[in-house]
């Protein structure tokens, strides 16, 4: 029996060491990407690279047909090779110039250098692409000064060289126009073409009323309404929400017609025990005149009593104070504590969409391709990544003190309420809540705050088209993402799932293979069909589990039902293993997860053995029967 | 069976609760000093707290008599009170003035809050103190303004405000002076009066030759040598060291009188299969004439020749090369090419002990006591402090690379071969040895490398004088350990030690305590008669090896024969929990030990259950006489 056991330990250790992937996190989600040559020459490093050309040799199985011709890129389920280039050089920043075959589909561009041994691989899909390039006209000289630069969004560039004479550029490039953005081509997203099938269902995860039933909806004080399953009060919010009970259809409509696109405040959060809420909801229309509104007034009122612990509420408003002043001459503004009797009004000092997409575009500088070593932490300082970041947590720190220790209701706003908003209200619940530290419940937490309440997805991140430089783009989903591991990384044990599953989902974010990151609102993907035509990205991860799995989760840690992570500079870090990922030299060594995924078998083995014993001791005492001592 | 096992469990669990104080590292060392008081109000935190205090009372109760009186400190074996004063106030930097009895001992200063519930409680080594100034004159006037300020060598300054009518503050002041400066006032150091028994006697722990057979020495090309027995070649040398089978004493008289205070190359380490060596030495004695010595130029020769591998050698010279030519001037100087055939010199760029005390006199100023947020990155920047890790790092990845990779031996040196060289033999030991990743292990590696050649303890701390502006102060140890952390930081699977391993050997470096870091060389320890007069820090450290062990390691790891860290300053982090820890902002939340701790029981105890089931199962057979199947 021992020998069997250490055979099964076997196994589980090759399983697990090709999970390592999941602790890894440099190559990419798609897990085929990262080139497996090496910068560093340690012993520990080259056993990675061993690993993660396991890992991709079975995710390439996993999820592709075979090729046809030796040069063919792995294809999924509906993807078809639409233009390939030999000859080609991939002009690598890191391992030099690689020559190889260039090849587009209608979802990646896929280049594999000639090395037989080590083949530099990059693989990415075409949704990542925010921008395509020409380098070098028919007046060019020199080596590899004509070709095609290509921009990604996430956070690196790829520059490819093409001989002039056997004008190969051409057809790549326009195929590569056509697949990256097919929005502006008319071509249909490769969603909508992709064909695999999971065992899960991805788009069962989130029912709106189950997740208002899990907490306590219906109930005295707060109802489930459908006066908005047209779509007709709110375009952007979804078809089911919770609001006051005693709030009438009527008032309703006039808070509607008094808030910002008619995004009424509607509940987020609701705590098990003290009742107090986190409510989101748009701007006030005050204007520059002040204008008032009696229905979102006693609307206000009833979410404040509503919770009984409390006689005092406050509302949140995301913004700068003096971006909510400007916004007074657009017609919006913030609640008066004058009208809002017992309300009082906090400014988190958020910066805009804008700011954060420039404080991107400077950390994308800074990292790709190569890090200025003498400057580096001062780098990091001036593009006020960190800041910004630090800003958004301390904020939804904020609001978890006022709910969790002071028992009062708060009510998120900023100006349309589908941004700054949605970080505000599903940190905190993510810090109050431990069901959305879970899996599940952070795909949840991700369908309800973000898709359902009508994150402008579709434009924050332009999906399939080519205005790169649209004002509407932002980082605004990554910045969320990066709270939460900024959280993840101050409380190790509290989280089911580790960072490559946070990887994942923002690879995903852009690759447009899954349907969940689509559209800009409920109502959008209604009209649209996505739930029949496309998969939910969380088909994908829900198949397979184990990737993503956090080994130091302890789910049965019941002192660490809120968390409230440190919002200070000294405490946030850069997430290189995300930013930084495509410099080899930004590799981490030696994973803490294998010391823990090893214990974990050792404890399975064991309890296995236990059981065994125990089960053999039974019958034998059946077989000769002699009684239990 | 169940049920006895699970009482178990829970004996276990509180045993690794209490230990926890190894993970969190706020604390210090001799684990009574840091404020319950908390400034964070997440419920993790206060659990630490909880935590904390349970540690702090049991080691209390372990390391110190029963106070007398209800304000007297506890007090070691040996320590006596020696002045008090009341009505003090501890002009908290954190949590404001506290009210209090100020005591002092023959070794420590012992502040306690009025408070009954959170007493702030300060309790420094005077070893730890390296300024006392009074503050205010007789026309002081405002609150606190009348009163001492302590300046740690540990990152802290401690302000003490005393009444002036009742005239406290010139006892109290005599008697800091007095003890903790006792060689500057004739007094002992308290490590010659401290007498605690504890089960091992740690001044066994070194053992030279033992040491030396562990690497295989001697063997043909090398050869254990008692010439320096007396002393008498080099003065700041042990006793008994390793040098080339083939030398001869009177070349050995030679090779001393053209290097540096005598100090020839000798064997610090030896690969186990190629043969390759680590040795140290100072700087060639070259002058501005370019002196030569056929016999040094003989010897380098003999240590290159003890390596069959390789027909080349490097000499890393640690210093920037500007100043291994300003040397010249003053006699000393580095190896010519000419002169030392198949040799290759590298100078490895770390700066003098000047550069590096005034680095950590700037990162003091940034971190203690208050830090200022939103220059935090760049202000660690402008340190250089980061920049001086890596250096002394990228030097350590250097010669383990010549040694490990290409099979060639290596020559360290610096001026005077006892800082910068320790710094360069002691880093790549540790990283090409897993015999000095074991706790033993690394105390053999501070006695070989850092006590037993001469690394001058005495003169770069300043134990017991009141020079503290002393230029022959420096942080070099300092360094070392941090680079030992910043190493652990990027393989912590691969030490048997935790950081408050580390800490603890930091805060003992100077309590003066034990008699382990006392002195120049070993000839002033054996003058000293330290062995038989103090107790050696590894006695106390040895006695609680389980407060020091990481969860983490993984002994039978294979793969880590070598650690290569990634030497750079993307990689290089600020040891927080040891430069911030005074702050009680900078404590981390949720350290990742506690889960594996949790593990690692489940794993006992699960084995111990298969055990028991295994042991029933037997006998029960013995009883009914059943054949095993």
């Amino acid at each position: 029996m021992i020998k069997r056991g250490s055979v099964e330990l076997d196994t589980f250790r090759s399983d697990s060491k090709s999970n390592l992937i999941g602790s890894k996190q440099e190559t990419t989600s798609w897990g085929k990407t990262s080139p497996s040559k090496s910068y560093c020459s340690s012993s520990s490093t080259s056993t990675e690279n061993v690993v993660s050309t396991l890992e991709r040799k079975k995710a390439a199985s996993f999820e592709s047909n075979a090729p046809n011709r030796p040069d063919d890129p792995p294809l999924l389920p509906g993807e078809k090779v639409t233009g390939q280039a030999r000859d080609v050089t991939y002009l690598c920043p890191y391992y030099g110039p690689a020559r190889g075959v260039l090849t587009v589909t209608n979802y990646k561009l896929y280049f594999r250098s000639a090395d037989k041994d080590t083949p530099n691989i990059i693989d990415v899909p075409l949704g990542v692409v925010s921008r395509i390039e020409k380098v070098g006209g028919a007046s060019s000289r020199g080596e590899n000064a004509y070709g095609i630069e290509v921009f990604c969004k996430d956070m690196r560039n790829l520059r490819f060289a093409h001989k002039q004479e056997n004008h190969s550029r051409r057809d790549v490039f326009e195929k590569l126009q056509q697949f990256a953005f097919p929005l502006s081509h008319k071509i249909k997203l490769f969603a909508f073409e992709y064909s695999e099938t999971f065992l899960e269902n991805g788009w069962t995860i989130y029912e709106p009323i189950a997740e208002l039933k899990r907490m306590g909806v219906n109930n005295d004080m707060w109802k489930i309404s459908r006066i908005n399953e047209q779509y007709e009060i709110c375009d952007s919010y979804p078809a089911v929400w919770a609001i006051p009970a005693q709030a009438t259809d009527e008032e309703i409509k006039a808070v509607a017609g008094f808030r910002s696109r008619g995004r009424i405040p509607v509940l987020s959060w609701i705590h098990p025990e003290s009742q107090a809420t986190i409510t989101r909801c748009s701007q006030p229309l005050v204007g520059v005149s002040g204008k008032r509104c009696r229905e979102d007034e006693r609307y206000i009122q009833l979410i404040m009593d509503a919770n009984a612990q409390s006689h005092k509420m406050f509302i949140m408003d995301a913004r700068p104070s003096a971006n909510a002043i400007a916004n007074k001459a657009k017609g919006g503004g913030y609640e008066s504590e004058d009208a809002y009797q017992n309300a009082e009004l906090v400014f988190l000092d958020i910066h805009n969409i804008h700011v954060m997409r420039e404080s991107l575009r400077k950390l994308k500088e800074l990292c790709y391709p190569n890090i200025e070593e003498t400057k580096w932490l001062s780098g990091v300082e001036s593009t006020y990544w960190l800041k910004h970041i630090k800003c958004i947590l301390a904020g939804a720190v904020r609001i978890v003190d006022k709910v969790e220790n002071h028992k009062t209701s708060v009510l998120v706003h900023c100006s349309d309420g589908w941004d700054r908003t949605a970080q505000l209200t599903a940190l905190p619940m993510l810090m109050l809540d431990p069901y959305y530290r879970t899996m599940k419940g952070f795909e949840v937490l991700i369908e309800k705050e973000w898709l359902s309440f009508g994150h402008k997805f579709q434009q924050r991140i332009g999906h399939g088209d080519d205005h790169h430089s649209d004002a509407d783009r932002s980082p605004v989903f990554l910045q969320f993402i990066d709270c939460v591991w900024q959280i993840t990384q101050q409380f190790p044990n509290a989280f089911e799932f580790n960072d490559y599953f946070l990887i994942t989902i923002l690879d995903h974010l852009y690759s447009c293979r899954f349907g969940t990151f689509l559209c800009n609102s409920e109502r959008e993907r209604v009209q649209e069909k996505l739930k029949e035509q496309t998969i939910s990205l969380w088909s994908y991860t829900n198949s397979q589990l184990d990737l993503y799995k956090n080994p130091l989760y302890w789910a049965n840690n019941n002192q660490q039902r809120v968390l409230i992570p440190i919002a200070s500079i000294r405490h946030i870090k850069l997430w290189k293993a995300y930013y930084c990922r495509w410099n080899p030299s930004m590799r981490t060594q030696d994973p803490v997860y294998q010391r823990i995924r090893e214990l974990l078998i050792l404890k399975e083995q064991l309890e296995h053995t236990a059981e065994e014993c125990r089960k053999e001791q039974q019958s034998r005492m059946a077989r000769t029967n002699v009684t239990p001592a």
